[in-house]
Formats: structure tokens, C-alpha cells, sequence
């Protein structure tokens, strides 16, 4: 069954979803994006994506193609269209098109996507009762991680690298500390303490992340935002990432050796379900 | 007058030139691409440009969308099509179109997208007359500039920093050192000695840069291919960049302050003449 896909104002068929060749969201990675996730049909945070769409914007001298309302009722739309009961709506916003030219053009209005994902079994993901595997590589990506721009191909080689060695994914390391995953913020366990990277220039500022740390200090466990390296994440209790899509995801191996016990830990467990748990209240 | 545009297979006119919002060149800007000069209705140097392509695919574990002999033919066709006397034609290979994930699809197709563009004047610029100004900017650029990618945002942010600062380019400095300019090698002049960046992932492998790098030292002029600062590039006796659509272009001014004396100098006037008669004599 074709999907619909919105493009520039129009519901279309995904066969019939594309754009200008002259794009520069195609031509010079010219756009940013956002991913939201969807469960029992309703929208995970839209509001922090749709700030953080606006910070994006902002960042690049890049108007904005609607308004974050007429966004919103988009991603409904298409959730209904396509009958998404737990997946993701994607979300893309590039400068337009014009002729080529690394100066910015003056006249283009700037280009909306929008395109869901059905992924059924999104929230009871049975990959998080056994947890992923990951490598560590060297973070060989641009100075501005923190707009979420569609630059991603070093973290696509990273998870190519991480397939290549039979692991799950790429924790990327930059002057001997982690800064993230290749689409997720990175974060380890020791005692009653979780420490992730702090925000910066060096890493997205995950909503899920965001969410994820207020709900700690909530349920009173110690979160410390800090850099850490490879050899503290080597002798961590446990470990895990997070991201719009994976929720809290445990991290139970690092360069091929188990971190904690190797299995997923109680504090990733717990901060998995308290997650999901509000993120569903919440969900619009 | 609308264009012929190559996509995928068909000429078709530029407002139907469109691709898959799927395409990974859209959604991952992975995609490499090269632009040949046009002179005289032929192309510059075709031959350094479908090298480096090769190149860069295999970085990438990329399939090739055709054979070079087969790109040749596009080039000439869409010359011929669009009447172009001097100007360039811009091509681009990605990893094609396929359901959004980060991991490299398994039976995507290679998109290949070639484009032309008019530029009267092209060799007899009056620019290189009186040269350009530049700007330094901190160079944010990922890891792997060898490889062509379409991760260009940066370079752009830097055109329009530059613009702002009423100057023509920025060059781009890390650890101290100019890498290279947002879309061109930078070399400066001390005496009878050209200084340029010695290749690495660090910058671009520049075909023109070859080119008059061979040409420089067959004129008995001297080539050191080492880093240089800003410092050295301030008290140069004059710098100039290159590229396939400026050739060889006179720097004047860096930061505000003149370089040497203020005018082209006479090495970078000698190696454009050179470059653009044996361009010339060898287009194809």
C-alpha cells in the first residue's frame, strides 16, 4: 500500500512524493528535520520537536514554511492518512530551490516534507529487553551538531561501521569523550548517578534527552550532565541511549565487551517505562 | 529559456526535473557530485573530474550509476541541448532513493542528476582583473573533505559570512592553519615560491589545483605543499585561489588588510593565462 506524503502543500502518493532536483535541501544539504514519534495514533512531544524545529531554523537564517499550528495539524493528517497507530512522522525543511549557488538565494520559499513510518510494536520494542551493542569511532562530523541539519552522512558510515563489526551502533568520540550515538544522545550508569554529555555545539540537544533527565531527578536519581570517555563507560554499571524513536534504549556492550552485567540495567528499565508512561499521558 | 536536465535516464525540461523526496541525497546529503568547466562549447579537464567521482564513490562504498564513457556522453548532450558555449555542468550521485534509515539500503539504485550552467564570460572574467576578498572563518567542516560530498551547508554559512562582512570568499582556518576556501585551494606567494596545503582528508583534491600545481613547477616556479597561517597569507607578496568554475583567481585582500600590494600579482596572472591556454588546447 503507497503511503501519503505531504510535499509542499500538497497530499500525495509516495510515487509521486519528490522535489526539485534544484532543492538545496538535494544540492548542499540545506535543510534540517525533525522526527516525532507516534503511539496509540498520537504525537510524542510535538511541542519540543516543534521548538527545536524553530531553534534550527533560526540558527541557519531559514524562514519557516508554516506556522508550528499549521505543522501540527500536517503531522495529524498523515498520521489518519496512513493509519499510524505506533511509528514516526518525519519531518523535513530545506531553503527551497533555485540555481546553484553556495550563496543563499533570495527569493525561494523554503520546502516542507513530511512522511511517516509505520513500526508496529514501536513502545513493546522486545530489542530493549536484551539491549544494543555498540562500538566506539571516531566523531568525524561538522562543528554545529546542535542544529539538526540533514548532514548525516558520517553518522549513516557510522552505523554501516557498526554493522560491519556485528554490533548495533556507533557511540562517536571526540578528544577522548563520547559525545552520542549516530542518532541518539549517549549516556552511562555508575551507582545511583547517571552522567550524559553535556549540552553544546558537540551533541543534539535531544528532546528525548531533555524529557528523559527531568524525569530522573523526578524519581530523585543524581544526573550529572558532563563529558564522559570510553574507559568510564567500560567500567560503568549499565549504560543506554536515547532518541524520539527508541525511547530509552540499554546499551549492554562496548567494543565487544559487556558493560555491567551485559544485560539491560534496572535504571535504563526503569526511566524506559516512567518515559513512556507520561510521554503517552502527554501525547497529543 | 528552460533548461534540458539529465535525471536518471531522461532529458527533461528543468521544471520537471525532480527526484524521490526519498532520495538519500535529500534526507542524508549522501551523494557526491563534480563541476567541469565548459570553454569554447568543450570540457575542461572531464578526465580529473571522472577520476576524482571514482574516487569518491569508492570512499563511500558507492555503486557508480554508469560508466565515465557513459557520463561523457551525458555531458556532451546536455552542452549541446542547452547551447553552452562557457559555463559548467554540475553532476551528482547519491546512494539513491529508499525507506528512510540511517543503515545503506541493500537494492537502493544510484540517482544521477546533471545539470547545466551558462557563464558568459567565464574565461575572461573581469574579477580576476582587479582579484577578490576574502575573509577568515573557523573551519567546521566534518572530517573527510577529500571526498566531494554534498555536505556543503557549511561552505555556505561561509559564503554568507563573508557576504556580511562585505567580502567576496572566506578561507577556512583550523589548528592554526588555512585549510582551504569555501569551494576553492588556497595558496599564497612568498617570493618566487607557491605555498598550498598538501593534500590530506583536510581539504578538497582539487583537479584545477593539480593542474596548475604541474603547471607552476613546468614554468620553473617553485611549490612548497605544506600548511600555512593567516599570519604567513598577511605578509604574502600576493595569494590567489583555484577551481574549476574561477580557474586560477587573484586574493587581494584577507581580513580587511591588502594583501602584498593590494593588485593581482603577477604569479597568479602568469599561472591563469598558462591554465587556461593548455585547458584550452586539451578540452575535449
Amino acid at each position: 500500500m503507497s503511503r501519503t506524503v505531504y510535499v509542499n502543500g500538497a497530499y500525495v502518493p509516495e510515487e509521486d512524493a519528490k522535489i526539485s532536483v534544484f532543492d538545496r535541501g538535494f544540492l548542499f544539504a540545506d535543510g534540517v528535520y525533525e522526527v516525532t514519534s507516534v503511539l496509540g495514533g498520537k504525537l510524542i512531544d510535538f511541542e519540543g520537536h516543534a521548538k527545536r524545529l524553530e531553534r534550527s531554523l533560526s540558527e541557519l537564517d531559514m524562514p519557516a514554511p508554516c506556522t508550528m499550528d499549521e505543522l501540527l495539524e500536517i503531522h495529524r493528517e498523515l498520521v489518519r492518512a496512513n493509519g499510524i497507530d505506533e511509528g514516526l512522522v518525519y519531518l523535513q525543511v530545506t531553503r527551497g530551490a533555485a540555481d546553484r549557488d553556495f550563496a543563499y538565494p533570495v527569493d525561494a520559499a523554503p520546502s516542507l516534507v513530511l512522511f511517516t513510518q509505520s513500526k508496529p510494536g514501536l513502545a513493546a520494542n522486545p530489542v530493549a529487553e536484551k539491549g544494543i551493542s555498540v562500538i566506539s569511532i571516531e566523531d568525524q562530523r561538522w562543528g554545529r551538531r546542535d542544529i539538526k541539519t540533514v548532514q548525516l552522512l558520517y553518522p549513516s558510515m557510522g552505523k554501516m561501521m557498526a554493522k560491519a563489526a556485528g554490533a548495533d551502533d556507533a557511540w562517536m568520540v571526540e578528544d577522548g569523550a563520547v559525545t552520542e550515538g549516530t542518532s541518539n544522545n549517549a549516556y552511562i550508569v555508575k551507582g545511583n548517578t547517571i552522567v550524559t554529555r553535556h549540552l553544546g555545539n558537540e551533541i543534539l540537544h535531544g528532546i528525548t534527552r531533555a524529557a528523559v533527565l527531568r524525569m530522573a531527578q523526578e524519581a530523585q536519581m543524581q544526573v550529572e550532565e558532563r563529558s564522559f570517555t570510553l574507559e568510564e563507560a567500560a567500567t560503568a554499571d549499565e549504560a543506554f541511549v536515547t532518541s524520539a524513536s527508541t525511547f530509552v534504549m540499554p546499551v549492554v556492550s562496548l567494543d565487544g565487551a559487556q558493560i555491567g552485567t551485559g544485560k539491560p540495567g534496572p535504571v535504563a528499565a526503569r526511566l524506559r517505562e516512567i518515559y513512556l508512561e507520561e510521554s503517552l499521558a502527554k501525547a497529543i
